[in-house]
């Protein structure tokens, strides 16, 4: 009996795929084809007629014949193509695309018994089916290995990245782009779980949860890794498991520590609720109150005006349970300022808890997979053993008691928990980054456009401008995973200290750093694939709309380069105000015997040896900040007399902004080469290029504050052009095999034209 | 008998809205109560004792109490508040959105019968009682006439800019950005119809569709005043109208002409289809084949490769009948080069047309709306009179004739046709641009944040930062409006001249600047709105995802902006190959003696006075183009010798590209000072303070290149950079009154933190 074409059949395209790879792998037992049959039967939604056609596929007295598997395997090829990728990557959702319009949903979950009841790996056999991973595209041989580049990168917490790794791998735990929010959210929520039960959230509870390995840095490195995947999932596991979780942690003491077990391991969803409408940066100034009523031992929540709503509040909108509220405490008619309680906000069954009005955020332009909620209390009450309570309580007897006697420095020792909190965004953003570019340049090996009037066009590498475009970003990516390493460290180590400032300073400028960057780098990755570039199945798009809003929230950057900024007057307004006439006088002196040995001994490069050196680098970022900083410093003082404190400070605003800029470039300097120096042979010269073109593309986009200031003569702003030029063609070289040594999963480039031109195929 | 709180009754609520606005107007006659009832009680979903308390709110004998009135009027304002803007906005929409997940579509139905059987006004309504604009933010009076200011812009379209904006006031003609793509697609194609039927299409087609009131002018302008609404549909109305019917109307001849009146009203909808997946810029080099056949006197079309495939062709997934196909001509066995063949590709009914095979795009960054789409054709044949053949034809004998003997010309030539649609992409995101400024200056306005320790906090305007991230943008918006309508007014013009390089050059350079501004402005504008900016009923999010292909679609910025260049080389070209040995003297003979007058007369500005003064902009900007220009050619004669010439050009591609952006904003401040200079009194001064704002930003980004080729010292930066805060300041008070000018209806500005800041209400 002759097969029918089943490609040609609308009811029957959908089992295309699975049939193909059934009988092509010629490995079909007898008692595997009555199973299918009886599957595939069964589905309710085909016709008698189209049963019977399609039995004649399933009869193993009667195999197809090798035309009848080319002429399904033409057909099958060519209906995919009109498919977007995403569509494209497992037997059972290929099928499902093929059915008629409407009819995808129940199809899907045909096919998903059947392919069951198969046994085949969908994946595997589709890559056979439909190839989608040419070689890579073609680039020199690295001239370092990139494996130990690899290893460098990944340590000291290779064996849990290989495990985030391995989660990544699974092209299943990719989003589709065209869900609904609805849709997304859920499915988020299933993955955050999968990931719970994976042992990834209870990383982040050293001694709490009390299992083996548990440990912050690890925690802190498998977000940087998952950074590489889908972003609202990123985002959810950090509400979850690193604000929410984290509150619980860091400002809760043991009875708060009890949860964590159960938030581990998501069964627990909570909320992080600090922002509310009226203030997002300004968060001195929140208006949710918790009134404390000795009557019943209890705290009062309250949302006192419609600025006072919660706002914009990670799980709120649907999965959250319990949520750490900032609140302004009040005992005894006292105010306190802003600190933590635990306030239920669903039922298990998932309805508002009394007195809780939640309202939904409604579409976003990206993370459309976190549910971003409102949240009002009215008068809700909670045991008084909800507050957080490390760094203050109230007693039995209804009395206030903290260790930290100021407020101030109480309300910023609560807010240090965030600081692990912008480190993990600066990873995320930093990762991100590395996956947008990588697209964006293994296409730039493959794409031709234009050229020679004879031969191949060239490729896009093969263009100054597009190098240009690239390069620099994907060494700022370097630039920010290692300044992320840096700070993650000293992180690590000083997180428990009695002076946090500076962590804090540094934490807050590389939030800056790595979310800037990753902003710019997408952009551009975008732009420089073209039109392909536009569609979501390419990926860029997405990483883009969703990492958009890392500037703002964990901290806006604007407000927070303006910590960092203040934080680097510290020294002057001490020395100023401390004593008043000394001390500027002593300031001026430094200021004085910096000018004389900048115009004596000061090194004007102009030559490549001098531009490429390291020590050019150093001296040249740190001199830069330190002649910023300054300058913001006499520019406040010129006022001080003139106007109050605040005044003068709104007045420098933008120069205060650019001495932090620059503070956060040399701070990121730092880290970079430290990571030179610890790689060795070819892996530190392939470094130290990236390094050098990160470095001299950001003095280059300077050249007009150093020139104007003599840091740099008009000789040697040409060089430092040219110097770009030459490292971004040194390092377009080696940029396949640095992508290489970043390690992100197939399935996370996922994109089709990652792996080669599409028209080339 | 008491009236059930309807807002309590999760059944009822969706009633709310409508049940309030009906009685609250108190002008409910007893037979309109009785058919409210009929239609209400009529509706399925409800169960019996549902209806029961229903009945009590449509008893003509027991009107509800003021005091239920108000019961049922802070439930909902309570409700509202928990819902995004965007399903606000209707009382329909409101309702359905108030009901059990789920149910909203058959709710929204059953509300949709009751308020047509109320004949009330769902959207006035609906204002009375969620108020949703609050005055405007409060800013300083405009020191000049708004108005006035207005009319300059309009003219000299004034009235059927004032059509569009009667199109875009109307809240019904907003897309809902939570809808799933496959609804954004239908309904942006409804809305196409209905500029169609106001007869905007038709504009575009002046003599041909032979209504009064043609005129390729007044569709431009409507073009750009729909820039300010919906982009989906705007570039599907580009699509349909401009590209398509353009081509037409451009390419073809009468037979061809005859087609655009069913073009204009919609009836025939098209695609223009260029681009193919191997070659999106280089379409010179463009696969698909359209051969002669004489013995049937057709065309046959044909996709050779899967390179060859027709890509992100607008209206092909869905809705185009019709598509303008660019293939390679071939007659007689010879090769003419690049022409356009019209080719149906769906039938009446929307099937494929035989040997046409079509694939959908899939999700996209943005634009959800447009139906982008493959096609791939398997030896199609059209009638010979399908050729567009305007400007070349195939004889009755077959034989192949024009009146351009060179191919490139002739292809270039047929190119022209995009140079209204480059215009039109750039006057669409000059528009895109001014809404999402607008909404975040709003924002600035009204916005709260940090400030002094007593008092209210400082508005976001109030900080220089803020200031500086979005005023000169701002001007940058007003500077890319100047810009259109001067290369406009010159397309008009000339665009029918024998030669029309310098028109070509202008536009692609106007069209890369307002797309590379629009994608930086709105970055600028979704950042400083903080997390609002993040929330899609804030408009600046979908503005960003929608025009972020702007710079990729009617030619690739970079590619474009070295067609710039490369025609600023031309006189240098002509004279060094006509005359080698003396051009080369001429030219740099002339280079001297601008040097020296650079040296000797060279004005280095460094005082306020000169810095404000446009004579100074006029010659920094026209001598860094010279400079830059001269220095390509030179880099460029240098390597002639040692290499071929596109070698030589790809060598200083940078360069060329520096010397291009250089020229673009040459001309564009030539545009902006027209702009000036057609203005009046108080307008005139408002306009010179935007024109140096911009011109100073963008002198002051350039200060580096400045300063190393000694156009301006050090101290001219210092004041460089001082006078942009002073007029980011200045522009600041002129903001809103600006705004005003720009005529933007509410409904485009739509974002609810654009009438205020939230959390004021
Ligand atoms: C998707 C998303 C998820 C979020 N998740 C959470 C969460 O789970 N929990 C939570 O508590 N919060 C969350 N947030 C809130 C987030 O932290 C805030 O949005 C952020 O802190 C910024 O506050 P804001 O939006 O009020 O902006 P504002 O503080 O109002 O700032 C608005 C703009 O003004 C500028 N600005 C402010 N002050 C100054 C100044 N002094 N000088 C110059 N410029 C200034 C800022 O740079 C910014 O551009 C989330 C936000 C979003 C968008
Ligand atoms: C949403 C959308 C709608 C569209 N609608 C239509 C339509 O209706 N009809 C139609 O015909 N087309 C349409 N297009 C196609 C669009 O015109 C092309 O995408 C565009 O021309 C760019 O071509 P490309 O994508 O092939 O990019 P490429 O030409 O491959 O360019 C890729 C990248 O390489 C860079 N590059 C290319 N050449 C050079 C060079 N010589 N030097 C330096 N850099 C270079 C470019 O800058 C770009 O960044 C649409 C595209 C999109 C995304």
């Amino acid at each position: 009996m002759s097969h029918p074409d089943l490609m040609a059949d609308p009811d029957l395209r959908p089992f295309g795929p699975l049939l193909h790879v059934a009988w092509a792998d010629g490995e079909l037992k007898d008692e595997e084809l009555a199973r299918l049959r009886e599957v595939a039967l069964a589905t309710p939604w085909l016709s008698t007629e189209a049963r019977e056609r399609l039995a004649v596929w399933l009869d193993p007295a009667a195999p197809p014949s090798a035309s009848d598997l080319r002429t399904l395997l033409a057909g099958l090829r060519q209906a995919a193509g009109t498919l977007p990728e995403l569509k494209r990557r497992d037997l059972v959702g290929l099928g499902a695309a093929l059915a008629a319009e409407g009819a995808s949903g129940e199809v899907g979950d045909a096919l998903g018994a059947l392919s069951d009841a198969l046994g085949v790996d969908g994946r595997g056999a589709l890559e056979r089916l439909l190839p989608t991973r040419p070689p890579e595209p073609a680039a020199p041989a690295p001239r370092f290995d990139p494996d130990a580049l690899a290893a460098l990168f990944d340590a000291p917490y290779g064996a849990v990245r290989a495990r985030a790794r391995g989660f990544l791998a699974d092209p299943a735990h990719r989003l589709d782009p065209g869900a609904s929010t609805a849709a997304q959210r859920e499915r988020v929520r299933a993955l955050l779980l999968e990931l719970a039960d994976a042992g990834f959230g209870r990383l982040a509870y050293p001694g709490v949860t009390g299992e083996e390995g548990d440990d912050l840095g690890a925690f802190m490195a498998a977000f940087e890794t998952l950074g590489q995947g889908e972003l609202s999932l990123l985002v959810k596991f950090g509400v979850q498991f690193g604000l929410f979780g984290g509150s619980l942690f860091f400002l809760g003491t043991e009875r708060h520590h009890a949860l964590l077990p159960q938030v581990a391991t998501g069964e627990l969803l909570g909320c992080f609720a600090m922002s509310e409408l009226g203030h997002g940066s300004n968060v001195m100034a929140l208006e949710t109150t918790a009134t404390f009523d000795p009557e019943t031992d209890e705290l009062v929540i309250h949302t006192p005006s419609e600025s006072a709503r919660k706002e914009w509040i990670g799980n709120a909108a649907l999965h959250g349970r319990l949520a750490t509220v900032f609140a302004q405490l009040e005992v005894g008619g006292e105010a306190h300022g802003v600190h933590a309680v635990l306030v239920p906000i669903r039922d298990e069954a998932g309805a508002p808890m009394p007195g809780v009005r939640i309202g939904d955020c409604g579409e976003k332009l990206g993370l459309h997979g976190v549910d971003n909620g409102r949240l009002w209390f009215d008068r809700v009450r909670v045991p008084r053993a909800n507050l957080l309570d490390r760094f203050a309580r109230i007693t039995e007897e209804g009395t206030y008691e903290s260790p930290i006697a100021s407020p101030t420095k109480r309300f910023f020792t609560m807010l240090g928990t965030l600081v692990a909190g912008r480190i993990c965004v600066a990873s995320g953003a930093a990762s991100a980054s590395q996956v947008g570019l990588a697209v964006a340049v293994r296409y730039a090996f493959a794409r031709r456009q234009f050229g020679a009037e004879e031969g191949p066009e060239l490729r896009l590498i093969d263009y100054p401008l597009h190098r240009r475009r690239l390069m620099p970003l994907l060494a700022q990516s370097v630039a920010a995973r290692a300044a992320v390493a840096r700070v993650r460290a000293r992180y690590l180590e000083e997180h428990d200290a009695e002076d946090t400032r500076e962590l804090e300073a540094l934490a807050a400028g590389v939030k800056v750093f790595a979310t800037d960057h990753a902003t710019r780098a997408l952009q551009a990755a975008r732009e420089s694939c073209g039109g392909q570039g536009y569609l979501a199945e390419n990926r860029i798009g997405p990483l883009k709309s969703d990492t958009d809003v890392f500037t703002t929230f964990e901290g806006d950057n604007a407000v927070l380069l303006q910590l960092v900024g203040k934080a680097l007057l510290l020294d002057f307004r001490k020395a100023f105000f401390d004593d008043r006439v000394f001390g500027v006088l002593r300031f001026l002196g430094a200021k004085a015997s910096r000018a004389a040995r900048g115009s004596a001994v000061r090194n004007r490069p102009d030559t490549r040896a001098e531009l490429r050196d390291p020590e050019t680098w150093r001296q040249l970022f740190a001199d830069r900040r330190d002649e910023l900083v300054e300058g913001v410093a006499m520019r406040i003082r010129k006022r001080l007399g003139e106007m109050p404190a605040e005044e003068a400070f709104l007045a420098v605003q933008t120069h205060l902004v650019a001495a932090a800029r620059a503070h956060v470039e040399a701070e990121v300097l730092e880290a970079f080469l430290a990571l030179v120096d610890a790689a060795g042979g070819a892996e530190r010269e392939a470094l130290e290029r990236q390094c050098g073109l990160w470095t001299l593309w950001r003095l280059e986009e300077d050249a007009g504050w150093l020139l104007e200031n003599g840091f740099l003569t008009g000789a040697g702003a040409r060089a430092l052009r040219d110097e770009v030029d030459a490292l971004a063609a040194e390092c377009a070289d080696d940029a396949m095999g640095l992508l290489h040594a970043l390690r992100i999963p197939d399935a996370c480039l996922g994109a089709p034209i990652a792996f080669g031109d599409p028209a080339e195929r």
